[in-house]
This record gives C-alpha cells, structure tokens and sequence, in this order.
C-alpha cells in the first residue's frame, strides 16, 4: 500500500471532515492504489493545529503552512481555510509543486481563480476542488443517464440551493456576512456555486445570465453585539442560458424558509428528465417520455449497486448514504487522480468556470442587464 | 335517446349525489345508449322527497316507496336509504323485476346479502353496487396492468381505510355506532368494504381470515346529551388468505388519526408491484421488477386519456378527477348496464362476496380463531 | 329562486364546461341567492351551437353573437370563443350594459384588456375572467394564511406552469401556435397568466420583469400536413420583483418534459413558506418557522371543511375535489357577483394586470432587457 | 483517554463496520470518557482474520475465539458471526466476566435468547444487541414525542420490514434459507426483530399475536448449483396485541417486490400520529390531532440539531446521516454503556423480549392460531 502524504492547511470543522474521509476511504475503497496519509496540518491556531494531531495521530502541526508547502515530503496541499486565503495557498503550493485539493469555492473572485487555474496547468499539477456533491453515486447515475441520451436533447434547467438558518432576525453578523473574508457574492458565491457545479456537470456551460440579488435583512448583530452591515447577498437568482441553448434558471438562498438542505435540480429533455433534492440525496426521480403513454411517470430510484462507487459501501439497493460518505467518495477521487491520473471532472478548471459564472452573476445583478460570461476575466 | 327511468329511494346526501351523477353523465358521456332520469323520489320524510323532487325537477314524490317499486313505469329502483333497509327494499324490487342499484353495504348480513344476490339472479335482473371506487379510471388501469402480466403471479396484498373522525372523543353516537341501523360491524362494515371489494378486484377472493376489532372510546353522547355505549367497531383488521394462494392484511379504521381518506392498497407480484391511496386518488404508483437494474424505482403515474374513462373528462394527463366524477362514471356503468347489458363487476354476486368475508372477519374477531369464508352462509 | 340569464357566445369544450358548471352550482350550493340560466347560445357553426343547445336543453341558439349581446333577457354575456375576439365581443356587451364573464386570458394584448377594462369601469358592470385554479378552496386558505400573517413578510416566490403535450415532435400546429389567434406569448400568454394570477392573489402585483422565451421545435406540421413555422413560444420564463420588495421568478412551459399540471408555486415569508402544485390540487405544503425548532417542517394539510367553499362538497376533510369542480365554484362567483354585488378578486381589472406583465414579460424576453410593467400600456 | 478493549469475533461485513464504526465515534462524539480498541479479532478463517488484523492495524489475530474469551486484557466480547453460534460465544464471554456486544438476533431461539440474558444478569455484565435502526437521532426524538404525551394514548401500530432481494427467481440458496444457520424463522428472525424493536422501543411490549408465513419460491439453487429445499419464510405477518391494549400489525418480507429498505412504522394516538420509512431514514411525519382543524396535516420533520445525537454530526437541520452513522452512534452507546454505566435499552433483555415475540408468531403460524407471549419458554 502506498502512501500519498498530504498538508492539511486549516484545522477546522471543515479540515476534520478531510481527516475523517481519508481515513474512510480506505476501509470503504480498500487500500489500492493508494491511502492518503495527513504528514502534517498546519493552523493559524497553534492549539487547533496541536488538538488536530492529537486527534488524528498527525506526527507534525504548525502555524507556519509554508512550511508545508516546502516540504518536499509532501504530495498533496489540501487547502481548507476560509475562502479569502485559498489564492495565496494554492498558487504557492502549485509554485512548489504540489498537487492541490480546495474546498470551494476556489477563490472570491473569477480572476483569482483563473490565475489558480492558469498555474495549475501550467506546472502540470493535479488539482480538485471540493464540490462534495458531485461525488454522490446518484448524480453519477443522472450522469450516465444523460451521456445515454435518455434524456434526448436537454432544453430546460432549473436548479436551487436553499436552506434557511439565516432567515432568523438575529442569526448573527459572522465571517460570511462580511464581504473581506466570504467575498462580495454571499449565497451566491457559497451555494450558487454548488449547483452552478452540477449544471455544469450534467448540462453544460452556463454562457449567459441575468440575475438579481437581495439582502433580507441588512443589519445583524455580531457576536460582539454590535449591529453591522450585512454586506453581501442572502438571495441570488438568475435566467440563463447554456452553451448548448438550454435556458435555465438557478437560485442560491440561505434565507430559504422551510429548505434545509434544497440542492435541487430540475432537468428538461426532448426525450426523459431528471429531479432530484439533496434532502432526500439517495433518490432520482427519473422520467422517460419514451415510455408507452398509459404508464408514463417520474420514477423513484433509489441508489443502487448499479449505481458508480454505491457497491463499495452496500450491496443491496436502497441503503441510504450521508453527508460524509461523499466526502469519502470525494477522497477516493484524489486518490485515483494522483495516482492513477485518472481526472475527475471537479478540477481548477471546473471550478474556474463556475466562480466565472458566479461572477458574471454578481455583475449582472449589479448592473441589471444580461451579462455573458466570456465578459468576466 | 332512451331515457332509463329510475325510481330513487332515500332523499338525503347520497340521493343527492346519485341525482347530479345522473345528470352529469349525460354531460360527460353523450347521451347514447341511454339517460337516467329520476321518474320518481321517495323518502320517510315528506319534506324531504318533497325538496328533493323540486330540486332535480322530478315530477313525483311519495313516502310510500313500494309505489315506485309497483310502478310499472319505473326501469330500475336506486337505493340510497340507511344500510337495514336494503334487503326488503332490494327483495320487493326484485320481485317486480326491477333492476336493482343499491349503495354499498348490500345488508348488514351476509345472509341477507346471499338472499338479495339469489333472488336477483333467479329474476334475472341487472344489478349494481355502490362501489365508487371501483370506477375511478386507475383503478381500472390497475386492473389492466394485472391482468396484462406485468406484476407476474400476485402473492401478496395489504389494504387499508382509514380516517379519523372518530378519534375525536366528543364526536356523538349516531346511526353508524348503533349496531340495530348499522350492523355489528362498525368500520368493518362500512369501510372494509370498500378496501375488499379493491382486493377482489385486483387480487381475487378472499378466502379465510384471522382478525381482531377494536372500539377506542366505549361511550359517547348521542344529539339528546345521553351517554350511549358504541355498539361496534372503531377499528378492525385480519390478515387473510386469497384463493391463488397471496397473503393479505387488511385494516378499515374510523379512528386512524391522521389520515384522512386513506384507502390504500399495495400489491406485490413476482414481476411488479402498485401502490394507491385515496387521498392521491389521481395517481398509481407502478414498479416493474423487470427493469434494468440500475433503473428500478417506483414510477409514479398520473390519470391519463389512455387510462378507461379519462378521455370523457379531459384529453390531457393529469387533470385531477374528484370524488363526484366517481359517481358519474358508477353512473355510466348503469346505463351501459342496463341498457347494453354490458355487465359491470360491482354486481349483487360481487357485493354479497364481499359481505361474506366481512363476516366472516367479524366471526373470526369474536372468536379469536381463522374463519373460512365459506362457513359463512 | 331567481335565475340569471346568460348568453353564452363559444358552444366548444369551455362553454359545455360552464354550462355543466352553472347547473351544478345549485346542485353543490343551493338555489340562493340565484341560479344562472343559459337563454341563448352563439356559436359560429350553425351545428354545434344547434347541439348544445340541445344537449343543455337551451331554448334558442345562434350564428349571430351580436343578438345575444343586444337581447334585453340576457343579463350576462359569457365569452367562451377564442381570444382573439373576446375583445371585440366583451366591448360591445359592456356597451349594451351586459355583466361580462370572460374565458382567460381577457385578450392577447394588454392594451385590448386595458380598453376592456376601462370600459367596464366606465359601465359599471359586474367583469369576471375565468382563473379557475384561484377558485380552489385551498388557494382560499393560502390566503387567508397570508393575510392572518402567518407567513409573516413576503420575500419570494416561485411558480411555474408546466405541462408536456407540445415536447412531442410531431404534436401538430393549431390555432395555439398561430400568433394570429394565440397571440404572440405562447406558453407566457396561455399559462404563465394562470401563475400570475396565482403570484396576484396571493403575493402583490409583479413590477419589473427580465425574461427570456424558447421555442423547441420551431416547425410542425398543421393537420393538413403542411409544415408551418412555429409563432410563439413553449417556454417562457422571467425573474421578477412584486412592488412590496419580494423577489420572484415565475415560468411557464407547454413543454416541461414529466410535469402534467404542475402549475405550482413556492411562497417564503419571514415566518412561514407555503408550497402547492396542482398535480395534488387539495393540498397545500404549510411550514412554519415559528414552530419549536425540533418540530419544524412542511405540513400537507388536505382540504377541508374548514376552508372556504369545501363544505358545500363534503362535510369530512380530505375527499378529493377535482378539475370541474373548480369550475362549480367560478360559477358561484359569478352568481355572488352579478345577484349579491359581492367582488370577487378575479375581474377586469385583474385580468388587465395578469394581461400586462405578461406583456412586459414579452418586450422584456425580445428586447433582452429589465421592462418595468407601467412601462406596458 | 481511555481504551475499552475489545475482541471482536466475525471478521466479515459486520465485524467491518463495527470496526470503522469504533474509529469513527471518536472523530464525532470526541475522545470521551472512552474509545474503543480492538484489541484482538477472531474468526474461522485464518485469512480473513489476518486481513481484517492488517485492515484496522490490530496486533493480534487468531482462528480460536475462545482465546479472545479468556484473555484478561479484554474488557468486551464482540460477536458479529453467524447467528446459530452467538448463544455459545456470548456464554462463555458472560462466563469470563466479559462485557457483551452482539448482532441481532441474539439467537435462532427464545429458550437460547432466555439463557443468554439470565447469565448476562446473573454475571451484571454490560450486554448490547445491534439493533441499529433504534440508533436514529430520528427515532430518539419519535420516542422523545412519545413520552411527551404527543401522541396521547397509543392505540395502533403498523409496521413492517420489506425488502425484494429475494423476489427473484435465481436469488441463490444461502446460509439466510438454511434453518440450521439462520433458524426456522427467516424474514421473521432475520427482519421482523427490527420492527418489534422500533415497536417495542417506541409503543411498548406485544403479548399476543396471530400469524402466518410463506414461502414464495420453495426451491432455490444453491452456488454449487444444487437444487436446495427453502427452510424458512420469505414472508411473515401478524396482528398483534400491545400491553397497553393497542392493535398492531407486522410484517417481514425478503420478497416485498418494489420496497428495498422498507422498514416502516405508523403509530396512531389520541393525540397524534407518526409515519416513519428507513429509506427515507432522515424524516419523521408527525401528525398533531390538536392542531387548529383548518391546519391539521402531516408535517415532515428533516433530522435536527434539536434531535439527539445529531449535532454531533452536523449544526445545520437537514443534513442527511446514513445507514453507516448508525453503527457510529452505536458504538456511541457502548461506549457510554461500558464507560458511564449509562444504560442502553437494547441489551440482552429487550433483545430476549423480541426474540420471544418472534417465536410466538413462528408457533402461530405453524399451529394457525392466537399465541400468548407468555407461552413461549
């Protein structure tokens, strides 16, 4: 079994769901080609840095994550700090070498992160960002559905992501209100950016929007108990069109009233459609207009052995999978792409055209008018 | 236009809904072959009768409803009174060698049920059971996928109806928990009717049951303020064996709170499998064991023009049908009946099956021991 | 019991549908305070105005509009012809002093509804536009829901109109996709006025629209078998504002591939989101955020007593009302409106303002920009 | 931290997921008070326990149980082997002053089941059954409901386990259709212990019940290829009476074509009502009787922070946990059972009370008539 030794920089929430997958993925996938093994976990907390060693049995920590970057024992940069300093990581890590795994979105603004993408594949790195929910067999089952052309043609889109903690008046001012570290785009650029990804993966490119965008309300207080300006969006909404001419209309809110977890697609084919909700993340409602007309109706299918990477977890259909399971499907993409070099779709370029598209969002809605993405850096 | 003249007994809601039924057939349907016409209305209540003919426009009303039974002018005698009354209405009808439509339950009894279905087919005359929900147009496109193969050998069955108005401790003793008006058999006999005539329909004959009965609150004020003790059932439920050898379970309860018109059934078979509830009544949820693997899933179909009935309302799938269109199509089934002799299931022999195996539910109940239907008279 | 005298000018599938509505509506609510009578019907075939005024037993019938309109016996003139003429029909009833009740939409433009508008004000007549699916007793108990507050503040909403019948390739060119009759909004004149009117009643009144339009199949062969060019669109969306801040996004589509009658909104406020789709038209989705946190969720609440107009049906919650139903009910608003002078919502002038965001919906889509509806006539 | 050491006997699927399962409950609920260590594991095959050694980094491997028994150094006995030798392991282990951790069913039969929780009492050993479903925040929060009074007084219980592996015709003869492995009971042993536990967790103990049994396919080809008698049901049902007088209804079925993970339950009360499905494991439909008539309605109730153990996992409501996280709180529960003396309700006891009930049906299937719980050993 060989060993891929990764720098985890950012010792968080977010980086232990890392630790953890990795660990997984090996009990779930096996041990070949490879198990990702953390060398070291950086941290601008020294105690968080020390509690995440502890923790997972990580022998080094450190506040300093260039130490990482210029560890030459290290293969993997895995990047799970906030967003605002994911550039300066990434591009120094690509400077070094290193393979690179982010946690979306890349960057807070479009050309932060075509830079990121531009040197990624100019040093001939690997690199994957972390779109969890693509890494669900479900969505690699509508997948295939599509490439089938079971669906024919696809026209329409609709998709959302709405979930509902900050419609409460006094959920707090924090870090993703305040424009310097979540960037100027607030649902938008944290949840727009999720479906924009599986638009992406299963339409194709969003070339076209106009949006809008709305702050329901405007002051909070922080956890100091100040009141402060919320300064970026809790709504954002646009039409759009994709390269292949399918309209679309996509919806990012995290003062979605009733949603919790409302990833949700809607897609329209001359001959089937798909719909799917992440709450309900192990069904896909799957139509067939091709069926005979007294027994055409959306079908539940529920994740199944059949479905790609499912039979690594269960063998009989229906067993449900959770949030971090695809965390675990999420590690054995960078598994199989560091060593195997097998690509997986959610690369610095993938997610460079959706923090384009996001942007051309922000523009948008800023402007009130169409914007084409070719216009966003 | 032919007209079929019909003798109605019992003026009160369920009249009612037979006169508008009459009515809108016609609409729906075409006049051809024939139209109902309400010769005359008879009811105990004079006021009653009286309001009813200047209502419907029909020219005669009377208390005395052997007149309508003696009256040769009269094609068929409709009967809509309370449950005890229908044999000696049924019988004298049948005498005269009218046709009988008579609402569901047949009798209180089997025995008299057995006697209305012998005399009536001794006579010879066409007659037809309240059994609404038969007619809906998915229930008649389950039948057809049944019969078509497509769930292979049935081998198993569970049925339910359940509401709960009943839950309600304050709601008052009337007619239905007076066990002389109603019978012994509380939601048994009203409601576990209609989930065994679906069964008989789609599955085939019940043919020996285990079950038990159950009565919530044992008191309850009747409309004068006295305390009355329920003479039957609240809930009852067996499980049962079908004549091809399928297992069942069925349940009718008047105090099953939270739901509403929950006349469910799933059937499973070797090949495939339905799903229905009442309260979607539009809707049949279809699975077909013989899909590709990666593709099964419960579809969800909605009434569709390809489906029997449905292209008389509407040409497009979907549209929702309601409650009243059942009677209007249970209409239909007389015309064609009477005046086609085109035979529709819900005969006297259907109804009296049904009673029978009520019966014997109520026999096994009491006895706490398996009942063959057929030791039942 | 007084009767209300209807020339009723269109004797197709809509006006038979009224006209079983009108004799049902005193079936379902009684003779008080009116009943409406059809006294003479129009239509341009000689043949069908002769048979249904035969099979609605109506005294007289006609080729010759114009003489219902000037007939002093008539009290209401009900426009049941294609839209292009209700303009031209509904001035001339308004002048001779008629009540009008109009099929939707009014016209297909908004300044033809506008003069049909202004002139009703200017005659006082009681106006009612057929937006059946506002006639639900359970879009009456979103509104009250809205208007006790207990969705608190209105920030977004979502609707759609889809159904499928058009995603077939070889569906034919009708009067549908012909701009001359239809109009030039296809899918956004015929459905999206019914989410509008939806998105009216319940939210406020749309402002300011950016929308985009898709024809599929640009060419269909009409039922002679010529290939005609197709004149409007099958899909039609726009982002929106209402004028009390809300967002919105509303779409309609003659084909959305799976969806049947998926005429269905999502309403978020700041204490309460409501979720309906007419595919299960007798229930409404009701969260709200005012619940204790461990208990939160969508409650389906089946139509009931309770709400408005069902009572007159069934007297236990849950029996389905269907499609016809709702016609039932239209038809004693207007029996309220002309006999009692009670409004109902859905009058000229609203009509006019359904009529008019579409409209602005329309420039918005072909001039690629934001229209401001009172940019519209 | 502390280590509770454990020697785990069954190194297949199960004796996996225990093992990720002890490594992942320290990642979500934290090192506190304990964590626990395999400190050797056993199985037949010499292959498979060095593999699952090398696997989970465990020291010490052997084919001999009975070491892992008699080892000082161990604080608990883990049995996930093959039903029919739980009984002989676990009494040994009690025998040695072990604590006890064993797969459901604790045994093929009651009197075995019996023995094994007298000894565990006897010894006051620590015991745990693997009913995994009980583990649910969802379920915690059902009986959470429960004990509040929700519900008011529980009358009625429907529930079932369905899953169609087994419906198909070439499904091979396994050790599962072997009654000398898995016992005379199949989807009766093997499934419907799930259901009485939830039944027994959330309503209270069945004393009484009326059964039957099928056989769907009676011979099946074994993977030699040898035609092979089936020895045990594929289905099994019965109605049933509670303690507390309720009416229940249960069903287990390895052939429930269409249902894969239908482990379902619906309880009705005075006061209210619950629908669960694990396939859906994350919701809960909880109806309140007491709600104002016009809102009565099912809602649905995504997972919570608010629900026990779930904010270990994530902050957000919605989140969806998987089958997996299950076992993880499982081990949670060992873990505070071992550790804290903080009681667990599925110990030998409980475990010993739904094997008892199982053998009731066994014997009223066989014998055709009502059991007494009672009766059984």
């Amino acid at each position: 079994m060989t060993a891929i030794r990764v720098g985890l920089i950012g010792a968080g929430w977010m980086g232990r769901a890392h630790a953890a997958a990795f660990e997984n993925a090996v009990r779930i996938f096996g041990p070949d080609p490879a198990r990702l093994e953390i060398a070291a976990v950086a941290d601008v907390s020294e105690a968080a840095a020390r509690d995440f060693a502890d923790r997972f049995g990580v022998s080094r920590h450190t506040t300093d994550w260039r130490s990482l970057v210029s560890d030459p024992a290290i293969d993997v940069i895995d990047i799970t700090t906030p967003n605002d300093v994911h550039p300066e990581i990434a591009l120094a890590a690509i400077a070094a070498g290193k393979h690179v795994y982010c946690e979306k979105p890349m960057a807070n603004t479009a050309a932060e992160a075509r830079a990121m993408n531009e040197a990624a594949k100019a040093a001939g790195v690997t690199t994957l960002v972390g779109f969890n929910y693509l890494c669900s067999p479900i969505q690699a089952y509508a997948r295939q559905l599509v490439e089938s052309g079971a669906l024919g043609d696809i026209f329409h889109f609709r998709g959302t992501f709405d979930n509902d903690y900050m419609v409460e008046r006094d959920f707090p001012f924090t870090w993703r209100t305040d424009a310097r570290a979540a960037g100027r785009a607030g649902a938008l650029g944290d949840m727009a950016s999720h479906v924009l990804s599986l638009a992406h993966y299963l339409v194709g490119e969003v070339i076209e929007v106009s949006g809008a965008r709305q702050i329901l309300h405007q002051r909070r207080n922080d956890a100091a108990g100040r009141e402060r300006l919320v300064e970026n969006d809790d709504l954002a909404h646009f039409i759009c069109r994709f390269s292949n001419g399918a309209s679309g209309y996509l919806e990012a809110s995290r003062i979605g009233t009733g949603r919790k977890l409302y990833l949700s697609y809607e897609i329209q084919g001359t001959d089937g459609a798909l719909i799917f909700d992440q709450e309900r993340m192990n069904e896909l409602l799957f139509y067939r207009r091709t069926d005979d007309r007294a027994e055409r109706g959306y079908k539940r299918v529920l994740v199944a052995p059949e479905h790609p990477d499912y039979r690594a977890f269960f063998g009989l259909q229906g067993n449900p999978l959770g949030y971090n399971d695809l965390k675990i499907i999420e590690a054995r993409r960078l598994i199989e792409a560091v060593a195997l070099g097998k690509h997986w779709v959610a690369d610095f370029d993938f997610g460079y055209r959706v923090d384009r598209v996001v942007e051309a969002a922000l523009v948008s809605a800023d402007e009130q008018r169409w914007v084409k993405v070719e216009e966003i850096a």
